[in-house]
């Protein structure tokens, strides 16, 4: 046996014992007679002192030891000299006298300290990953993740959920991302795709009758890496039999819940506040809002309606929009930040920026265009008070929104007012459509199986055909998940009726033929019986990212790939034999 | 709200109350006045009676219902009349009146019955998975395979093992199996392997400090798939620090026994037999032996070399092995039956069988080569009585194992004489090396990271070359769990220091710059502070498959594939456009 203990669980009450340690000597002081090390693993870290009085070939072998070598000690555990306790360290009260030691393994001069504030490259973190999964906050981050996933896996399973496994050898259904593909040695010119998720599976398992299903899973796209993207990730996701909405909101809630207070601790309301697609879109610009301060956007259309400024006024007769924000205390702001702050609103996609400060009166280059009193109305509607800067964008909708909306999140960075608590939202009724201008058809907003509302149902199944404008107005039974502008997760209650499938597929121009090949298998499964259905997937990622306090989804993967999609560690992708592709049937191009 | 109860719920405490229930329509039987249905969801089987009394317009519409309509009922719950109930179902005791009716979904005919015992092709079982798994055998196996990986995670849970995921996009290593490959669309002429294991990442994860890990994962082999195999698989992977044998073999001995005590109800003693490889070999011709029952084989060298029968001389002679095992109740056999025996001992790689049977005296071909003592002294070794028949094969030894091995089984399972309880078994002390004919050189037995036993060590690292036949003997800290002759995991102590691992890449002829290019990064972790560590992965599948008393891996996998490696519900693989190819760097052969 190497160890009775683990480091970080030595404390006062094995004063007087001996005990058995492993680690790595993480810290190293020589004092002469005394040497001490801070023997560091998973649990934590014990100060460990080789004595000359107790044992000179101890203490001359701790002579020895350097930085992460590994070593098990035998020795008792002493009070520490009054003054010399680390209350910093859980086992600072106490240290380990070792009357044995044993060096399991040496290590060469690392490439980088372990300490959590080292700055180290990403090139070497990945590299050596795992030197870089020894700094402390690295570890915690895999203990958080564990912890999450047990918690969600435990709640779920109390609800009934069973986890099944679905394939990760599967169809390739060229829509949305691009796939991975697997080329297939026994099905020659035949090719696998890696799962984007695991959605018709799931789908597949309510149509089986397996009423609850859930799988933490990995899921794989291969798009550009730009963002904090990785090739492979990984999905809570779950499907429920017999459920509308509120159902599958409910149980997101209690895992999000349960997940925050027991693994952070941190207490959470529920139910968590919701808001319509459109009321996210005209409040904050954007589907995933962050709800953690104010700075709402708002339409001014009726007041500039009534100002001589030919811009806004152009705009709103060519069925544009002008809406505009408070920028809190930026009135001092130079006539250089004000041009900075257009070019950055240009470099978004507006064709410009508007300001009006509040300071002592207004002040403004399109002053003039606006009477006192509008000036004065439109300050009341943003709340704009001595000091602020009023921002307006005039343009399409779409763009308005969405400048407006991220000029919002950078003043609120910038003005540091973003709140502290975590601020969980549902954002539901998504169009069922969106346009796609340059194929110039409807796609589905979330996927050709979402289920419209009601009232959409009625209108698809009416048998009359539908004008694009009623079209475009129909929403769906789909639902976002938002935490602190993040969107976590979504999902949809789904069509369990064929022939409404079929009327959803029409309307994508979705030909019968394309259908079958796609996903035909989901087609037939429908004729069945298959239940009402609806599920979600969150983000497990990006969840425990957000837990962690972390930047990004690299510091909650234990071995993440670069922007390049390759991992430093292994250095995959690699070549490969030519034999190996010639039992696959392909070539190089 | 659609229900608030499971159709296998109710029961005698909610006589009287009203329920709303939702399923699929497994029997319907029409009484006139009284429409029955069995209403099916996953708890369970409901009676819901349809009243001419209760609601016209609801028998009405029951008229309508066909086997798998989809439905929600709400009614009450009464007692079933004395004489109708039926005990074999949990809700036998109640039925429900039906005052609501509502079809959520039609179906058309099955392609099959969804009884138990109805006999279906496997091609329609795949094709029709979701009518499959409603069986209720199908959908048991699902829940037990979801509670034995929740109870796994739980138990590891307890013990502080981390769940930690390693990539599924990764490198390959044309070791073993044959990898299946994935191209890289953003590096070009590179491709990404899917893991046949997290073996290289696992031992990454210790030299981080991890300390325990384990994943249950998705691995891939692309092999040709005789045998019970699929080319994606599951597996308990795990892996922990500062242990020996003993301990990963005890954590192992605590999942079984937790999971067959907890999910399966089944005392399971620890702990288990273990045999060394030698031994199992010798005694019963495999290193997977079945103990559930005896017919052990038998060293005849010393009788046979007393006998005049040349045959059996001279393979003595060359240094192979004469063994036997006693064919119970064999003696009634006719001569044309020992026939076919012989042809099927053929068929197995032997050159013939010999064989005596007891029988009022001795009776056999061979029994003028030996003496009456001979006989008495064979027969007393074997155990075999009046009735019985000595079985003899005479060849190398691996002939002779792998023969009688199997002729042990399947007489086994003629005779009826398997026990009935399960029997777990650990095989240690595998070869550290095996002699690759073919290729004139040794092999790793496990893999080239496995740790010779402590004697080993101490000769591989005595720095003097090694003849052929002392490498031949070394063996390992490597071990397999057998249940019922089946090989449900494996594992081995790992070697943890650089410069013992180097002597195993020589004295595997694998050279420094092919095990750099290979698993270099798992030499460069040895070098920065590796702790001893060990570990085994578990063949859910196959575990899963012996709890359900299955016969194939594929009743406990949701999707299964063919074969062929082909999915016949999603008709995975497909043909792709080249315009992905294209964006791969590859074409078609």
């Amino acid at each position: 046996m190497y160890r009775n203990k683990g480091c970080g669980e030595i404390n006062e009450g094995d004063i007087g014992k001996e005990v058995a340690l492993c680690g790595w000597v993480y810290r190293y002081r020589d004092h002469g007679g005394l040497i001490f090390t801070d023997l560091r693993d998973r649990t934590g870290i014990a100060q460990i002192v080789y004595s000359l009085e107790i044992s000179e070939k101890v203490h001359a072998l701790a002579h020895s030891l350097r930085a992460e070598f590994v070593i098990a000690i035998k020795g008792n555990v002493c009070r520490r000299p009054e003054g010399t306790e680390n209350l910093d360290v859980k086992t600072g009260i106490v240290e380990v006298y070792a009357s044995e030691l044993k060096i399991l393994n040496t290590s060469e001069p690392l490439p980088f300290m372990l300490e959590n504030d080292a700055i180290v490259s990403d090139t070497l973190r990945f590299k050596y990953r795992y030197l870089d999964l020894r700094r402390p906050f690295m570890m915690n981050n895999l203990l958080l993740r564990h912890q999450t996933t047990k918690t969600i896996r435990d709640y779920l399973d109390a609800l009934g959920f069973l986890e099944i496994e679905t394939p990760m050898l599967t169809k390739s259904t060229p829509e949305g991302a691009r796939d991975y593909l697997v080329p297939s040695r026994l099905n020659p010119g035949s090719f696998y795709a890696l799962p984007q998720s695991p959605q018709l599976f799931k789908q597949i398992l309510m149509c089986a009758g397996v009423d609850k299903y859930f799988q933490i899973v990995k899921c794989f796209r291969d798009e550009d890496l730009r963002a904090d993207r990785q090739p492979e990730f990984t999905q809570v996701d779950m499907e429920m039999s017999f459920v509308g909405v509120d159902d599958v909101i409910t149980v997101v809630e209690g895992i999000l819940k349960t997940v925050y207070e027991g693994v952070l601790n941190v207490k959470v309301e529920t139910p968590f506040e919701r808001l319509t697609y459109k009321d996210a879109m005209e409040r904050f610009g954007t589907d995933k809002p962050d709800m953690r301060f104010g700075l709402e956007l708002k339409d001014m259309a009726d007041i500039v309606a009534q100002s001589s400024f030919k811009v806004f006024l152009d705009v709103l007769k060519n069925g544009g929009r002008v809406k505009a924000i408070c920028g809190k205390d930026m009135a001092a702001l130079s006539r250089k930040d004000m041009d900075n702050l257009t070019e950055h609103a240009q470099s978004l996609g507006a064709k410009g920026l508007a300001w009006i400060k509040v300071k002592d009166g207004f002040e403004s280059p399109i002053k003039k265009f606006f009477t006192d009193e509008l000036l004065r109305q439109m300050a009341e509607r943003l709340g704009a008070v001595q000091g602020d800067t009023m921002l307006f964008v005039a343009d399409k909708e779409a763009v308005v929104h969405d400048v407006l909306g991220r000029l919002r999140l950078d003043i609120a960075k910038t003005n540091g007012i973003i709140g502290a608590d975590d601020r969980f939202l549902w954002v539901v009724d998504f169009p069922l459509f969106e346009w796609n201008a340059a194929d110039d058809r409807f796609e589905a907003m979330h996927h050709p199986f979402t289920s419209p509302t009601d009232e959409g149902i009625d209108l698809i199944q009416a048998n009359k055909a539908l004008a694009d404008k009623d079209i475009a107005t129909l929403t769906s039974k789909a639902y976002d998940i938002v935490l602190n502008g993040y969107e976590i997760g979504g999902g949809s209650i789904r069509i369990h009726q064929t022939t409404l499938q079929k009327k959803m597929l029409e309307l994508l121009g979705i030909s019968e033929t394309d259908a079958e090949e796609k996903f035909g298998f989901l087609l037939d499964a429908l004729k069945y019986g298959a239940p009402p259905h609806g599920g979600v997937a969150l983000g497990l990622d990006r969840l425990v990212m957000l837990m962690a306090g972390s930047e990004t989804i690299r510091d909650v993967i234990a071995f993440p790939k670069t922007q390049k999609a390759s991992c430093l560690l292994s250095n995959a992708p690699s070549q490969v034999q030519d034999s190996q592709l010639k039992e696959l049937h392909i070539k190089l191009r």
